[in-house]
């Protein structure tokens, strides 16, 4: 058992690591060289260009200026300066929000600190139960609901406490949704023209003997929606032409490879072999094979064009349908078309740039036997993972490597090292299983055909965090395999899980305390080291930049991961708040987590991520839904504990709380829910009118012609044309996105204070001022 | 234990008992004064008036020509005969589609008999498992799953029944959901005009300082769909007027009653005492009192009707929109109005029949709270119902009722009456429970505020089963209260429980056998007596009829009863499929069950039930979900029953079954259940192009303008202009609503078959013909 001074020890040595983490990261990220690595974000939206050098030619390099080094953590202050609204616009509202998951943290486990620490510390602390049972205790134990003795009425204080902790959060709760619906309401109102407030996707076309599927779609809107139809764009199938382009860019990156190489070492034509990998094959000059590569794909590329706009096989059942007024794609969405309620299904086009174009074509069936179909593997991944793990480590023990690799026999015969490698082989396979597992997810939920990028992440998050409920959480509480835990839990009875589980938690606080500060805090801290990216970036610089353009493309700014880093966070909100009442010790080291991350992300979301499109915070709901079901979890646990603890006479109040839980969730989602689903038709109407009065002349059908021609169609449309002008038409799709550039200069560090103070309410004008061509 | 010979004689008594309830019925039916009683429909059709006599005074009450009785069960195929769509025609698509569910069972049952008594009996039969265990067993045990040897490889037989069984069902199901989603679509599309189909209820109009909810709803509706909206009718909060209206009748039946008693004995004036239910107070002048408090109730109703048209506060912040085309409707029906998703709420109108006025105002936030409430009422409803009843039990023993009556003294001390009455009285509470139970669970959905009719029966039609499903299914399986059960089972461990119920299940074969027989079989026979409506008709026509009117409101042709039969029904759905493969012995009662209460039903339909409201069906997405359900359950049984007998080889294949099951009904669901939810525009244009086509100057707005007036305000209107003509309102919409009266002849039996030959197909024109004015 630890006690305080081993959690104090634990608390420092943590500490002290993500001091160095941030020390480096304030030393790296003031280096010009690194300027592409650190702020990304600036140079993508074209406000820096290069870095501010201090003259001389080392300062390309390295930053000589000493004073800059004495203010190294600066950027928290300034991380923490932008106004959120200029938030919204510089990174999109999926990104604000998504801070606000953190700041839901903070305000939510701030008041619970206080609470818990004025009562229940002083009820544990005064009894002596531990004493006298005299098991082993710690410190940390005198402060926990385990100092109480058996049937005491004290308990009477946790349930209370209980009932506060409840109403707390859930009030919290009430009033972020409130705020985010109206943040996205706000959004969705106040922005510019989009060509997804128009368009509504169209799946499940019915095949037609006598008509192609363009004229099928034009035909059933004008009989359907005659006042309101304007335009369509059919769905083609891209994915070779896809594959083609990829390729064409992998041959020019190893030119540019092979004509640096040159350049550096004139006297030796670089040379290549053909065969795979270039292991073998016959030898021939690289730059000039490179060149012949790039040219018969540029052909075949025209070709593959060709043959996907006039080949109707290459047309999928699905098309992109545009209308003349918000209104009238706010009606299709939002309604069944025909009578049979499995063909031309609509619903709200994702962005452009969010939607997921491969699985725009799969059938109606098909959809129903991959969701089931997944759910099961999810089933089994999630409490069977271990054997496939524990198959790969029983192959990769120290003998079969001997025999696999003898030529290793004679280092792995070394004592020290033998040792190390027997320690650490068994447990790589679960690390690379561990790394791999969002991927896996990612996977999966592509096989379910969801549309969108962010539905895509959406389901992935959810998973990966009942992962890690049953994988991390539960594993950690009920020492022993999921697997093993799965067959105890079967047999027991359904009343005597939560106590089995609730026993184990007051045990397990010092555990999670120093999960909280290894993988929250040092992991957090980590983060803004971007160590990864890092090393890519200048291993590609080195080798394959030439023009700006290419460093531009080395550059990897990422994204928030909300796949990856929403589980995480929701797990902090589960141990927060089932250790709320059972040991408040704890509370504070979760407290920091979110401190620490709220200024860390929103520091990266500033400068670094490229956030790849836009949900208008779809996510909320999933978000809302996971922190009330860690509450009721937490209300289970602590029945189950009380239950142990003889304390009949409090445990039945408890009952309540899970219902009334659940009814404050439907109430939520009743109340909330719509507004991140469905788009109402005021709201449509209300900009309709606007925008007909403001420009009665408008062509909205010039306007959304080529919104939703796949991506990977207009790059290889516009690279055949003009090969140095890539991106002809995301150009033309970013001018039309993205706020108009500001005045804004390019500055060394996170901007200056924007020039709407702080406090301001939202200057609608001023930005519908600006928005207007 | 029951041998076959037991089975065979409880048959043989419960088929003696059925038909002479069928035999009854038969010599009752052909009484010319029981004529309303047996074939009230005809007669609120307008296609028979009066009893068609043979000539002498005394025919008029009794049928002298003894022919008629020679043919006693002519009905049966008489009810058989009619063709389903003139039988939509006659009675609905509702009644008609209930009709199916008894097909249902039939075709999914017929198969599995000839599979099952195929295989699995001589696979049973050949064992001699049961000899040899020396344990007392009858001859069905013999021929049921009970025979098998343990760890015997004969399981495989059961588990491909469980498969083939599985299948078929599903197939049955999947082609059942097909044909109904078709006949409701065909139904809604061959329909006349009705107003339903323009109408949108709006709930939750938000109050406005500035502006009646009548001006709100209307410029609202004027800005955000202003080609569509044509008028509106605001919701009247006219309970009192209902109360009102209802005593006024009440009285008026009191003032025939005494003016009857009059005429029979004009020596004397009838007397009446004024005060509670007339057992005191001041002696009046029967018929002079009541026609004077008739006339005082008759200027109050005419006071009220003004109050509610022009006083605000009755005006409910709730409105029945309509719009100038189905597709306009169809439109507001399925999006979102407002910003918040809690103001202008819309949906489909029901039927003006189908509306429960009462729930009309009911605001958001209360449903969420009244749902809740319900939830946990109905779980201690389920759970605990046993301790009230027990209460009342323990108040109501001789003792108790020898003090507070003992007058009843002497006769209650005597012997075999005391002896009767102390076996009697404990389960007299149980049974008044039992009999009140689909009243409290309407009360309850009632009070969740659903705002059909149609609705509030599905609501408590599902609570039911869940009831039955609990405390006669499971209860009679695992003996003892549900709620001992309730803790045993929270005792057990998850994995157990079908193990537990699972080898309870063969043992209860022929206490199933002989529920089916008493309850299926004599039950369903006795429906068709129609014992209740019989002699409250009769005093009702003693008492209170002096003209035709009268006695047409003396008819009481009941209804389905979707609420209280069609749990009932999924009941033997549930029997039959858990002992399918277990007992296949069981299958053919069941078999009798659905055939017989098909013709019984069939002939009500036709003859008597007066169905109040048309939902075209709603229900059939619950049926079908009921019944994948009970599917479900069987499978687990199975498995905890093949668990037990150590069949571990075979029983892990029966573990795809249920998650099979359930990947079919999500399937289903998306595939068919729109069609039950939402309106397709395809349709609603095709209907709107149509109708325009045909009737360029329909006045659309005066058809539309009183349909939705409550009934009751209707009711008082008319009421108070013309005594005589009631109904003025009703009868406009009934003649707009109802087919053409056909140039049928009445007929003193079931209709002649129709001129549609029974093979033939739909003929569409021919309605439509008929329905064009």
């Amino acid at each position: 058992m630890a006690t305080l001074g081993d959690i104090g020890l634990a608390a420092a040595i943590n500490i002290i690591t993500a001091f160095i983490f941030l020390i480096a990261f304030a030393i790296l990220r003031l280096q010009p060289f690194n300027d592409r690595v650190y702020f990304p974000k600036w140079y993508l939206k074209g406000l820096r260009t290069s870095p501010a050098t201090s003259g001389a030619f080392a300062g390309k390099f390295v930053n000589l200026d000493y004073r800059s080094y004495l203010r190294f953590l600066n950027w928290m202050p300034d991380a923490l300066k932008m106004p959120e609204l200029e938030l919204i616009d510089h990174a999109g509202l999926d990104s604000a929000v998504y801070l606000r998951i953190y700041l839901l943290g903070l305000k939510i486990f701030i008041p619970i600190l206080f609470l818990t620490w004025a009562i229940l510390v002083p009820v544990n602390w005064t009894n002596n139960w531990l004493e006298l049972s005299k098991a082993t205790y710690s410190d940390i134990d005198k402060l926990s609901i385990s100092n109480i003795p058996q049937g005491s009425h004290r308990f009477y204080a946790h349930v209370v406490m209980a009932y506060a902790v409840t109403f707390w959060t859930c009030f919290a709760l009430k009033r972020e949704y409130e705020t985010v619906a109206k943040m996205r309401l706000h959004f969705l109102q106040s922005e510019k023209r989009r060509p997804d407030q128009f368009t509504v996707l169209v799946k499940n076309v019915p095949p037609d003997a006598d008509e192609s599927v363009s004229e099928a779609v034009e035909h059933f809107f004008l009989v359907n929606h005659p006042d309101h139809y304007l335009t369509h764009q059919v769905v083609l199938n891209a994915n070779k032409l896809a594959k083609l382009v990829e390729e064409k860019k992998s041959k020019q990156n190893w030119l540019v490879y092979y004509q640096n190489k040159y350049e550096r070492n004139q006297s030796k034509r670089p040379m290549m072999k053909t065969g795979f990998l270039g292991l073998w094959g016959e030898k021939v000059d690289a730059i000039e094979h490179n060149i012949a590569e790039i040219e018969k794909l540029s052909n075949e590329i025209a070709e593959e064009k060709d043959n996907v706009r006039n080949n109707p096989k290459s047309i999928m059942p699905a098309a992109f349908v545009s209308f003349k007024t918000r209104w009238g794609a706010a009606v299709c969405a939002q309604t069944q078309q025909a009578r049979n309620p499995t063909l031309w299904l609509t619903e709200w086009a994702p962005e452009p740039r969010d939607v997921y174009w491969p699985n725009l074509a799969i059938p109606y069936v098909s959809l129903t036997v991959r969701r089931l179909l997944m759910s099961v593997a999810f089933f089994f991944l999630t409490f069977f993972f271990v054997i496939p793990v524990a198959f790969v480590q029983s192959l990769a023990n120290i003998e079969g490597l001997e025999k696999t690799a003898s030529f290793l026999k004679p280092i792995i015969e070394i004592k020290p090292i033998k040792a190390f490698i027997q320690g650490f082989l068994p447990g790589i396979a679960l690390k690379i299983f561990l790394i791999l597992l969002p991927t896996i997810l990612m996977i999966m939920s592509k096989f379910e055909g969801f549309l969108s990028i962010s539905r895509l992440e959406r389901r992935s998050a959810s998973r990966y965090y009942l992962f890690n409920f049953f994988n991390v959480f539960l594993a950690s509480v009920v020492t022993g395999t999921v697997l093993e835990q799965l067959q105890t839990f079967l047999k027991k009875s359904v009343n005597d899980l939560p106590a089995t589980i609730g026993v184990a938690i007051p045990m397990k606080a010092t555990f999670f305390i120093t999960y909280i500060m290894v993988d929250g805090w040092s992991g957090t801290a980590g983060e803004i080291l971007r160590l990864k990216p890092l090393i890519i970036y200048h291993l590609k610089n080195f080798f394959l930049v030439k023009t700006e353009k290419d460093r531009e493309e080395a550059m990897d700014p990422g994204s928030i991961g909300f796949n990856t880093g929403e589980p995480q966070i929701q797990l902090y909100f589960l141990i927060g708040l089932i250790y709320a009442v059972v040991t408040p010790l704890l509370t504070p080291f979760i407290l920091v987590f979110f401190a620490l991350a709220y200024v860390v992300y929103r520091h990266q979301i500033i400068n670094v991520y490229n956030q790849e499109y836009e949900s208008s915070a779809a996510f909320w709901p999933d978000v809302h839904g996971r922190i009330i079901g860690a509450l009721v979890i937490s209300q289970l646990l602590l029945m189950g504990l009380l239950g142990t603890k003889e304390a009949a006479s409090s445990t039945p109040f408890l009952l309540a709380l899970p219902v009334m839980t659940i009814g404050f969730h439907k109430y939520c989602k009743g109340r909330f829910e719509p507004a991140f689903i469905r788009n109402p038709l005021q709201e449509a109407m209300m900009k309709d009118t606007l925008e007909r009065a403001r420009e009665p002349n408008l062509n909205l059908k010039g306007y959304l012609d080529k919104a939703y021609l796949p991506p990977i169609f207009k790059e290889a449309e516009s690279d055949s044309e003009d090969d140095d002008d890539d991106d002809d038409g995301d150009k033309k799709w970013a001018k039309d996105n993205v706020l108009v550039p500001t005045k804004r200069q390019s500055r060394r560090n996170t901007p200056v204070p924007s020039k709407m103070s702080n406090g301001s309410s939202p200057n609608l004008l001023e930005i519908q001022e600006k928005d207007r061509p």
